[in-house]
């Protein structure tokens, strides 16, 4: 049996798959976005809608519109239960 | 029924839409500037007219202009409230 | 007797050769994710499915998928016992 | 009635205008220089004239000339008392 | 007597050189990595095989295959008991 | 009366000036080096000559030439006492 | 009586001096290596042979050969009593 060949994603391809889905950001200095994905660029800067804020641990706030740079970001997170 | 086609927006976009309107730039070493952008470049140098700068969470003066090197930015969140 | 010709592996070959294997990706910060590489590209950006998170040695979740930015990327290790 | 166009600032422009007048220039590592600016170029450099320097908001000493580089300002902030 | 002429060598060279022998990689973070050079690039990416761990000089683990982002990497040192 | 052209000056100009004269040049991590300027380049890695170092402030010995690379440096400020 | 012409030095001229002679060099992370001069590239990555490590004002051990990378390095000092 031929084994199945496996087309790797391209990172930015799941920012394009998540446009108008919940992510979650997280971003350096312990700081957590989560929120609608909006819009994105090669450098990773994110548009964020209805933005909750969450620093070391504690909720802090509701952004409803943020422009993360993407220099700080260590990590996006797509919601799947979103029907990816 | 059709799916709507959702366009995602540019970061940048987000920025140019803001001009002569309130935002909030979160600044590395917990600082955090809020006044009416006046203007910004393709490195997120911001140009920020009436800028109340926030340290630590302790409200510490205003600068009638700050021109605020790009590099340092975490996020910037424009007012909706100022009706974009 | 002849010495064998050494061909070097080019370091994003190894990233080639561990999609849809197990990996481990260590990133600044303490943080550790173990997963399915799902994709990469040459500034070592990640896309890991069902990643497992290790904060400080603490398990802190689990995350279906997780794009990580290869800024923050300290190494990665592929499981061997995957066949590889 | 119309609404008037707004043309956005450029960021460099405001170090153009501040020219021979009085700055004030954060750096990281909580330092701030205050003096006449005499020149920038693109990567934010600046050339500094009597520069005050306050370390951690203690007053440390002054500067015929400093040139600072741009890597390491946070912001500028021009005095526009100086009639600009 | 002539003085002899003296080749600098360019140091992506020792990395050559090292193929297939045993290297010790200091990362940034106390982190250490002994084993065998696989592979590398320009940016300094490694491929450590057999590659043990000491983080604050407390050995903690040896990783199979280890690809270790060049941007952390402090120093590389190569075992010149191998016959180099 | 008409108003005098400024010209600004470029920040590199400032080193080229201080060729063979006496500047201080501040460095990340608190250390502070002066001596005489032998050379530079656009990186801003300078050539210093009988550099007397300070750390935190405690003089910690002279260095007949150093090199400083430039990523490191905050300020450079040249003596005028010499007659610049 | 003429005024004598100044030539810069170029900064990668005294790494080029200093081949096959003594150098010290400061990283980040209060980390010292002494030892001779191998090789250099433009980026500052230094070739050093019998180099010494002090860290933190201890010493800590020789490398036969050491790889540094030019991204960590503050400064290098040539030893001038080797006849440079």
């Amino acid at each position: 049996m031929a084994k199945p060949v496996i087309t790797p994603i391209k990172p930015l391809e799941v920012l394009r798959r998540s446009i108008d889905k919940n992510i979650m950001v997280e971003v350096r200095g312990n700081r957590l976005y989560s929120g609608v994905l909006e819009g994105y660029d090669v450098y990773m800067n994110l548009v964020i809608k209805n933005a909750g804020e969450t620093i070391n641990q504690k909720s802090s706030g509701v952004f409803q519109k943020l422009l993360v740079r993407g220099d700080n970001v260590i990590f996006v997170s797509p919601s799947l239960g979103d029907s990816q």
